[in-house]
């Protein structure tokens, strides 16, 4: 009944400080005769870097930022090196030749390049950034099947579906029902989100994460984002991937087959249970984490999501099913809405207000190449920018 | 995205006009391209036979009962023989040279001798007879593995638990967890169980089934069954395998895995869900049952079991750690109790104690042959008849 034991994986973790690479940190802690951690990237912190250097001794670490730089220098252990600031530091160590997998937890577009850069050099892809495969999902997917790269999504809903397809051909695949916890505000009503504060768009029901994502939850663009992810992730057009609202987040998501047969994966929300199944896969390992007791929780609650109120997941579906440079966008103008929003220069909704007004004034590109899209990016940053009121205060 | 287009399972149904045995024609008819009916047997119902022979025309068919023979000859169609009544009969359509896969979905213990015979024949095996597994789960299992013959389990709890498994090793389990209904005294006081009426014990809160198997859901004895059966099906020890109340019956049974992670299916309750899968696996195929929308159902609930006034898991637990000759006689006992308390002559508390109390008087035999279970199963009837008040009237 035991199985071999396979070497340890030699784990890259881009975004070490986040709260995905926090929980990457404990799993590994938790399975050092399984996971070894020899690189470490992180946008500002460099004193946390340098500390989690001194716990895991790896090869090599990365700051993004620069102006951080000397909280790095002098405090890394002994045969630690400190490689460049920016996107080649990130890219050095995506691709170590002695890597066997790359976490990918960077907040934004960031990570696109070194997991573009990983995938070509054969490394596997554990992803936790969802703006990779919305951005360009097309090119990720195809340049992974092509370098024979497995990609393992970190995100507790596609996870879900990673291991509820198990060894199930597409064909088998009628919907993928995502789960959305439906935020802070699902029993708002509409007339009161113009006048949601920003505390109160931060109180996440179920799940602690970064604030992006919390805000991105709360307008329900964080679910829209991974609709089109998992599009990409499993292969399936943009009308079979559903929502439904499921506060209590302890079915991360569910697969319906052909014959009418669903699976679903459950269990206490928190991250450590996806990152330690995509760092181990396709083994499972024992560990510490809180099992669940469904006789405990009682009861497990559904509801359709509200396309009136949040129609972040209608302008997903569009963008995933029009492709082209257009998700690129709609996940760029997101990207100014909601800092705009949390300095209290717009209002909740005109969050997806100002996306909707990006994606309109986008001329859409087919089959885009990187740097269309990158392009596209750029452009529906300076066009959200511009509709953006000036100075303070809530338009 | 085409699958390679298989060639039709050949089918032999023992136990046709019986509940499940009416839902495996409706797959057969559902997908007449995948599934060739090629023999059936019933108990009785000779006439329903022969209309089911006059539209499948089956090889053969066999009628156990000999005294329903005279609607069967001369209403059969063409090219369709009669087999023998009795086990023969049974056992030489499950072991038709033609036939690939045997559905056995006979009620009680007459469908033993004809799944062995089935096994050494080198059919796979359907299995919706529990009794089967509870009897002689180590001699069954053992001779599957031997002749390379698949069991495919038709209970939907075990079906759920085959399908969230997919290609996991058994090592990666942590607990079977099979869901109940709590049948219809989930609420009923205990002071209020020994005045409980049969009209009251029929009335099962969601799966429409036969009288015995209803009352056992009642009893909770059926899910008793169920977790020897899943003992043996699936290779793990008794007190690895769990019961939670899930009134709905929406889930079927969940899977945890060693990592904390749960893989639960789910459908509406309908037997075709699993017979089809059985049928058509390791494929899927596209039917027209009503598929599981979550929004519209709005919650699962779930509870434990109440030991005190469901006596029967903790039996049937203690039946199946002990093993040997112990739950035959349990399955045994409790055949013998269950048309006791339909015909009024018990109460329904005194179905278990009547089942405890012949369990206290057995003597185990560890690793009996089929011979001593058989032994075994008659004198546990025995035993329970002479335990019996005489005459009707409740005890």
């Amino acid at each position: 009944m035991n199985s071999p034991s396979p070497r340890r994986k030699r784990l890259v973790i881009l975004g070490s400080t986040g709260s995905i690479g926090l929980s990457a940190l404990k799993v590994a802690r938790d399975l050092p005769e399984r996971v070894e951690v020899i690189a470490l990237a992180a946008n500002k912190q460099g004193s946390v870097l340098a500390e989690q250097a001194r716990e895991f001794s790896p090869q090599a670490v990365a700051l993004f930022d620069e102006s951080g730089l000397d909280d790095v220098r002098g405090a890394l252990p002994e045969g630690t090196k400190l490689a460049p600031a920016g996107v080649q530091g990130l890219i050095d160590l995506a691709t170590l030749p002695e890597a066997d997998m790359v976490l990918v937890a960077i907040v934004g577009t960031a990570g696109l390049a070194p997991a573009l850069a990983a995938i070509r050099a054969g490394k596997d892809l554990a992803i936790a950034s969802k703006e990779i495969l919305v951005m360009a999902g097309e090119e990720v997917t195809r340049e992974a099947a092509k370098h024979g790269v497995k990609l393992l999504p970190v995100d507790s809903e596609h996870n879900a579906i990673f291991q509820c397809l198990a060894a199930e051909p597409a064909r088998h695949i009628r919907r993928l029902i995502l789960t959305a916890s439906g935020g802070p505000f699902r029993r708002t009503p509409a007339e009161e989100l113009p006048n949601v504060r920003l505390e109160q768009a931060l109180k996440h029901p179920t799940w602690k994460m970064g604030r992006k994502i919390t805000i991105d939850s709360a307008t329900l663009f964080n679910k829209g984002l991974e609709m089109i992810e998992a599009r990409w992730l499993f292969g399936v057009e943009m009308d079979r991937v559903d929502v439904v609202v499921h506060p209590q987040s302890i079915i991360h998501s569910l697969v319906e087959f052909v014959d009418g047969s669903q699976l679903a994966q459950l269990s206490h929300s928190d991250m450590c249970f996806p990152i330690q199944y995509a760092v181990t896969w396709p083994d499972r390992l024992p560990n510490c984490l809180r099992p669940l007791n469904l006789a405990e929780l009682g009861s497990l609650t559904f509801e359709a999501p509200d396309p009136v109120r949040f129609p972040a997941l209608r302008l997903a579906r569009e963008a995933g099913e029009r492709g082209g440079t257009l998700p690129a966008v709609l996940n760029a103008a997101n990207e100014v809405a909601v800092p705009a929003f949390c300095e209290g220069r717009i209002s909740f909704p005109r969050i997806w207000g100002l996306v909707e007004d990006v994606m309109r004034a986008h001329e859409n590109i087919e089959a885009p190449t990187l740097e269309q899209i990158i392009r596209a990016d750029a452009w529906a940053r300076t066009t959200a920018e511009a509709l953006l009121p000036e100075g303070a205060g809530v338009a």
